[in-house]
């Protein structure tokens, strides 16, 4: 088998667009591995995800035909190597049991990416000491004042490292409006609590004073209007009144790591697609 | 076995109140049954519940002495008769799966339940119609200027037929601050939300707006401040990106079904003591 | 639109299938409205299910090309019409709430099938009096020396009724290996255990004994070795050391009735494709 | 506060019990924190664990008075630290996702745990890197052969590091049934899936073979009828056809981790109690 190849696409929705992609791949020699697609109808918005291996031809044929392809149909659309390791950015403040979590999976080879920084607004020590090894690792402290550098910081060190993705891994703090935009689309951050419930600090504290009977967690891109952006996976567990805040928080920290686990996961194997503020998910 | 009692109370939080009470049943010639205690250390208040068979002698002698404890301990509380049916009022407007789902339990001898009466702003004609069989039915139909009138009613209907508890089974009007008033700790209201998202009006479809991936419901006591009194219980279900509002609505019933008949069930066994905004629910 | 159509297809996996199947539909002036396909790399084999409107050209057409491509490709596979409600016959033993869960979701529109007999072994007066209304009853008592002659009158109905599933809601007797055989593929059974746990008798007791942390039910298709059939649907709620068996009976009569309604639904939706022991479901 | 104490207990249920166990705290000037009991009616059991702040005097005097009592109701029950962190041995084969898992909720201070030794049947190098750090590890291979050697060496690690309970964080091993009389009620396994379902090997290959729609996990104490021990705790997670045995594998890990630590979390906190074959779970 050739390299596995990803294509995601979504454009407006009319007849033929599945004939005319998967009559491409077939032309072209190649195999459908996996395919999902959805049709939208309240936006009437078409979206498709299929895995293929490419075949023997070269694979520049197939690249070509769905370039002229997309431009047809107006679809927004890329194809992508399947199983290359996605180079990830994960950001971090004192709470490191997602950053843990996330590197535990990589370590054992079950997530796909490269960690190729982790970046905290705290000093090393303030991670668990053996979570790091020798991962590349940036203190970038910041202050209402030096915000704008520390950004600036950040944006560097995704360009010179290539990160294709940054996760804010409880990350506590609020990017500017500028680093948003900056990070449309390739930035996931863990809110602590089912969102849209308990937006803001301290979700959990909310959460005990309302005296609700579930908590939860939501991963979500990040937009400038925070705690807002497209959610890409929640999940809850449910809590009785026996449960202080302290133990709402311990709870949740099981939550908020496989919800950010199974998010990243997600889009790493291109299985996410905007549509709008919200998200097409295509679990295989 | 003599008939079952069970003992609720809430009191400031000290020493020896678990000693007092189940001395006091002890020496009265009881045999505690099942018993749960709580105590809340960020409101140091404390609350039991006590299922008993109270013995032989006379219960007046144990409902003297609990009434002598509670002076002492400053308690609100009760002893009430385990398992005499509650009699109970169900109010319904247009969609009746949580009427169905309740009058269906109770039918079947699950519910500890004696429905005194159906309430609906919608005739009789607009119930599914294999529902209500010989169950009291009363058309009472409100408009905004009818309000008042309507509600008296209701308060009437309560009080001729001694309903213990209001159900708002999907009954889709709000209730004046008076009627929340008058209704207070006796009426549960089941939300299609999990609140506290998506209050107000057409939740699901705020839910679909929103692009969440789990959608749920919430059964709570009916205050004054609409969708903020104490919860009862909360339940979700995971939903995706190709639910349509419609869909929602659909797996919403069941959710709400559930959720509702649970809150209602809860209470009746006398489970559910206020703790403030919020709930100290006593499960099996 | 034209009345939408349902097309369901497996066949040994190889390049091309989804090309000529949407080709086909596409050529035809079809449009797909939702469409899921699944190639399962143990057994080298695809599944497939396409939702479609068939567009003005007579529908003739598409069954004629989609009747070749089958032959090409070895597919077993059929079109059928989406929206028709299926001929359901419904059978049941003492405990109702499967049945009547299952006709409250018809009777509000919600279950896409058009109930055509409700049968028991046991006479309409065990059957909760408002449930059947005008549903045509038919009390078939069975002893192990007249199991040959009811069976043999089960089958009478169904053909006689043209019924498309035999839904075998809490119908507690065994079928015969020929009865098995004869509806092979048409007939649901929900399971009161979360299988493989547990087969056999009073399965809340066994789960009682052995003394599991949850419970469950398990929709499957009926095969002549009992409680072996492929798996539709299952789920689960968690209990505790203070439920008692009777307890988990009523905990279990709720799982039970989501999930057989679940599982029904998704057959009637043709979302369900046998595997082998095994199924696929392509849910929306 | 005083240190606070942790009472645990079991006894034939009789009147009285919860009057004489909170009577005697209160007159030795204790004060209860948190308090459950339970009376399990099919085997006339009563079941008991309550925190307490023992108060001021002597705490000599409060375990004289329990022993006394214990006499007199056929009690079996203890008093032990609430907050001392438990000893535990850790065992472990090649995967360690449970190991990591509980090892990184300790180095946050959540687990309530001092991990005297990690046991392995294989050496270091198998263990991921970054976990151990400067925790004592234990490579003790064994063979047929050597099993018995190896055993007897596993207790003398057991009694040299005075380890009050023994985890089993998928040690692929079968202790023999002298090892697991020598750990009867003070080692917990996981087995990695929803017991009674795939006892034995490979369990979610058998999962995927039965064609299940749920797949799950369950922390057990262990005894010499392998996968038959009480169980503890148990957790499940939906999965599709589309899953492959290897995906059933990742999913898995993440719930035998919680799952296990659960378990453990309850043990160590005193809040699990051997009821027969079943256990009694006291959550907060």
């Amino acid at each position: 088998m050739a390299e596995p190849l990803v294509l995601t696409l979504s454009c407006p929705d009319q007849p033929g667009i599945t004939a005319n992609v998967t009559g491409l791949l077939f032309k072209a020699g190649g195999n459908i591995l996996e395919a999902q697609q959805f049709n939208d109808r309240t936006s009437d918005r078409f979206f498709m995800r299929v895995e293929f291996d490419p075949g023997e031809a070269p694979v520049e044929g197939i690249y070509r035909a769905f370039s002229q392809l997309a431009k047809t149909f107006d679809m927004q659309g890329k194809i992508a190597q399947r199983d290359r390791p996605r180079k990830v950015l994960i950001m971090v403040s004192k709470f490191d049991h997602c950053l843990a979590d996330l590197i535990y999976r990589w370590r054992i080879g079950e997530m796909p990416m490269e960690p190729v920084a982790v970046v905290s607004n705290h000093p090393r020590e303030a991670i668990t000491h053996t979570l790091l090894a020798d991962l590349p690792f940036h203190h970038l402290p910041v202050t209402r004042e030096t915000k704008p550098e520390q950004e600036a910081k950040v944006r560097e060190l995704v360009e010179e490292t290539g990160a294709e993705l940054v996760v804010l891994a409880r990350y506590m703090q609020i990017l500017s409006d500028e680093q948003a935009e900056f990070l449309a689309g390739r930035c996931i951050n863990i809110h602590h609590s089912f969102l849209p419930g308990f937006k803001g600090a301290k979700p959990y504290h909310q959460a005990y004073e309302r005296g609700v009977k579930m908590i939860g967690a939501s991963a979500h891109y990040v937009t400038a209007d925070l705690d807002e952006g497209p959610i890409i996976h929640q999940a809850v567990e449910p809590i009785s009144h026996a449960d202080s805040p302290e133990e709402l928080v311990r709870k949740g920290r099981e939550i908020e790591s496989r919800v950010l686990a199974e998010a990243v996961r997600l889009h790493l194997e291109e299985r996410v697609l905007l549509n709008g503020q919200r998200t097409v998910v295509f679990r295989s």
